[in-house]
């Protein structure tokens, strides 16, 4: 089968390797459709996100979606020719933090596409049927793929807590931030305002619910937010950008006694808040890791057409155009939310 | 009467000014003790504190004691005589925050010595007699004058949620920080440990409870932290410091889904995280601003002689050398834990 | 002016009174509307709720609109001829829990038509300036009225936290019942069950966004849930119907680890649960008082149109022909929602 | 083996049954000691539980210690000989409550003595080595039996939330009222006050750090809680007497704003609050379930003699007079609080 592996920044290589078969409990997936996320982009350019090294030649991609193509001994609850949504993690279930049901934060936690875990750009993969959804056909492979991303901005809003008439600002419109409009909307944000440098995401924001948008890029964007506001600011922040300047402007814009909710990856090791803001208004914080038990909800809200994950997918490519997908989902340009590789159709 | 008044970086000058006298519902109070906090350290180094600057000569100083002198019309609840805590900051109670009894992040709240509030280091203040607490006489006035720093760390604690049998560690053994550790042990903290350069601020935590201390300036913390608790790390961080790298040594001490209270001024303006720390483990953090409604719960204690607050006065001076007061708070040196200005004996 | 006394059990007496005149800070308010309400008839009925009896002759209601028409001295911010809604209990302002913004708590608070304090059933009352809020002209004085209902039952719903995607079940659809529900909504949960014996309510709440509707007279309201629900049960369950089996019932229909939130007054001075149903769910519960802070957020919703209280007001009487309106609102017939008493047009 | 089988109210008989050997991941264990709770004494005496029936003969007993005997294959981290205490419920680790953490309200978990599930009053039992915590040997095999009660009181301090500085209650001073008693010191109440009827338990919660008992038999609970505070009322109550009126009676006691936390189980299957009390001072209640990932801090703290768990055990039995045991457990005479079986020594 064919295997695309990332052997160093931006060197990309199709290899060949055997199919993996199924071990007991595991099922065997054909991939279908994988997203391009952000995670994704800086293993690519750098070949590193914070202190994770790729050292070994490695396969990218966790927003997957597929078929089952075979089963493992004692596999119950899904067949061959399932059509699948996958957890991308695989907890230990022994830690204390999976004991207590918070496997996103399973210290040992193999992860597609998160060194050394091989991800889903390839024909085939294995991996616990525990972990693989079967879905209803009125979502498009592409669609599904779309669901781990909107796992996330689900669980962020849940972590966030009670937005019923609040005021939600939303940092960058990339999927997760769409993912967070879309979420917090439906938790019962009175106002969401989204800032975005780009025109085509902030289009596509209003598009999905938005209220307000700002330009991110020419405009200041507390001044705006003071202006939206009247002087208040938003009770809940959501910093999608990770820019190296969005923790800052997220404490700056943040009403007194306001919640940061800080969910993107900066380039810089370094999320940096404003002191005096932070202080003086008592605000709270919280770091989001990935997702936890939000999949299903997931699934079910873009099944049910609440939420519109179809719309993310602005582009999709061959797993030999990978390359290009990256460097596009980089530029920002022509409009892109997410690219889609089309492993198999 | 006498008043010292802060003209510029050390630059105080002792005035003569006419005794205040009270309003209606006023009590008019003779300065008793006045304790040196870090932020009248930043007021006295620097002439601010993040973007707040004195701009007009201020009067300095607000963890104060005092007596009663003179009542203003309609004052009820207290009498000349009473020996006093005084809260030093006098809420709107008109704002949301207020009525919703958060009275410490009021937006327009006056405060003592922060511009343009005189504080307490006269021979005279008024104030509410609503902000005036009647002492026990087993509290001496350079206890009282602790209470507020007690009440800061008291409510830092609270804040900081159920800690029963938690791992907690504190960053910085200065009289916040002390009163942090003491407040964390009634509350049920199983193991506490100090980070401190400071030795005789180290022995004064293991004096007042702390399990363990980490000399701040030769170790390596976090390496000391992970021995401590054998590569866990602590439930909640206290960061009590206020030094440029101790946010980012919070984030990398506390253990998965821990919590980050801080309590700490920096010099800077920023509160930096390890990025991916605070990501992986999936923090959560609160900026804490002052004390709330803990003041009572502080005389309390120190008078039922739960906490000891006796011992974080190191060092007393008269209202003349209260900038030799300050150099020395500045010095660290001497075994200094807090300076108290005693303005009248 | 005109005051209706209750003197005792279904005794009504229009008595002729001097008008009060407004104090210092207060308002003079002619009263337009007024509610009727499920504590009114308990008043009307029996001389009591629980403990709490009728001992002198008192006018009842609370629920009230008005126009401003005369001010006291000291009176900012409010105008004769505004039309305001009125908040019906007046805080001490003193107490721990007032001090700490849970006024509806407030052990002495004087309270609308609670004894010994006078309610809005007459032509005119004095209140302070600070509990009067003037209302867009878009809303009817019935419709002002009916902020007080509201205001509970966005209140009931902000304590039951964090609801969006939950099943939501209703237990009564009287006035609050459809409050909670339109909030419910509006905090996102996902359905909204209500049930309720009287077929103009089940409508009604139908009309205002329910999902599905049981009725409660002849159906066995657990199984409809359970079937409703797929034999999971409700996420939280509110109850609001006052009856004795009501809370025995939401407990049985509450799913493992739900939420019951106790909003009606029964009868009996009882509430109970089943036991082992409470305890082997592991289920929590909170008992609601009246609101607090909520009453600009209706105002807010209800002049925007996110809400419907018009809908409330299916039937109206003048101040003498109050008796009926209890006698009617007792017996639920004739698709009463709320009545309304117009005691000045 | 010896196995001790309930076959209807207070019909125990000794029968002789094959040794169970341990499946695949089970361990074989010899109980040693065996607690009798409250629970066991609702199936001896009246065959049932609220809706959970004894219709087969079982074996009941589930506050167990023992040695283990044989391991079942692919068993790791423990050895025969291990002294261990036992987690009485086996979660299924499928459904929503097991994946989310909540292992104690997980539907259809087999739990010792519960209908169907044989309990411990035999030689041999086998269990998944996943639940079986080898203990130090410092502790007797009385005190590991008494680790099962322990951990539930931990528990419900735990779902109690912060208690630093408050004033707690408790009614019901049993094994579980006692290990309330000492987790919620060590979670830093500041005054706990005890209300039970028999005297010895009383002067067993002075022993074990009560500030304060009342006797419940002769006195007005009510009227002396509201002594001891002031008229103020308790912040936090624990029901662990399971009577009655016991529920009533904390309903009453609890301050404003105050907590009820359920965690006895009375003879009717009726939790029942009294109203208007509940109502006014908008009380919270949680009920709660057993124990959940409290075994290993109920361990650790009665190992480092944070706790006392060896004062419960005032009397013991061999297995063949358990009935002996039950019946004096029930007479609550002789200064019992908890007979142990001694199945072996």
């Amino acid at each position: 089968m064919r295997s695309l592996r990332l052997y160093g920044p931006r060197d990309f290589r199709l290899c060949e390797e055997p199919i993996p078969q199924p071990d007991l409990g595991e099922v065997q997936i054909q991939i279908k459709s994988v997203g391009v996320c952000a995670s994704d982009l800086h293993y690519y350019r750098d070949g590193k996100i914070g202190s994770n090294r790729v050292t070994d030649p490695i396969v990218i991609g966790h927003e997957a979606s597929g078929v089952i193509t075979a089963l493992g001994e004692e596999v119950t609850g899904v067949q061959v020719g399932d059509r699948v949504a996958i957890e991308p993690g695989k907890p230990c279930m022994e830690c204390d933090y999976c004991r207590s049901g918070h496997y996103n934060v399973c210290p040992g936690i193999p992860f597609f596409g998160t060194p050394p875990t091989d991800g889903c750009l390839r024909d085939y993969i294995t991996w616990p049927a525990s972990l693989v959804i079967k879905v209803p056909n009125s979502l498009s492979y592409d669609e599904i793929a779309m669901v781990e991303p909107l796992a996330v901005g689900i669980y962020a809003v849940e972590l966030a807590g009670q937005m019923s008439g609040s005021t939600v600002i939303i940092l960058g419109a990339g999927a997760i931030g769409l993912s967070v409009l879309q979420a917090a909307k439906l938790a019962g944000a009175q106002q969401v305002i989204v800032s975005e440098p780009v025109e085509a995401r902030r289009k596509m924001a209003l598009k999905l619910g938005a209220d307000e948008v700002i330009d991110a890029s020419s405009f200041k964007v507390k001044q705006a937010v003071m202006q939206i506001t009247g002087n208040r600011g938003g009770d809940i922040i959501f910093e999608c950008a990770g820019q190296d300047n969005t923790v800052r402007e997220a404490s700056q814009i943040a009403r007194i006694l306001g919640k940061v909710v800080i969910v993107g990856i900066p380039d810089e090791d370094d999320y940096t808040f404003e002191a005096s803001a932070a202080r003086r208004k008592q605000l709270s914080a919280i770091f989001v890791r990935r997702s936890n038990l939000t999949t299903e909800k997931a699934i079910k809200w873009a099944a049910d057409g609440k939420v519109d994950v179809e719309s993310y997918v602005t582009h999709h490519f061959p797993l030999e155009e990978t390359a290009e997908a990256m460097e596009l989902a980089m530029s920002k340009q022509d409009g892109i939310i997410r690219a889609v590789i089309r492993v198999n159709k």
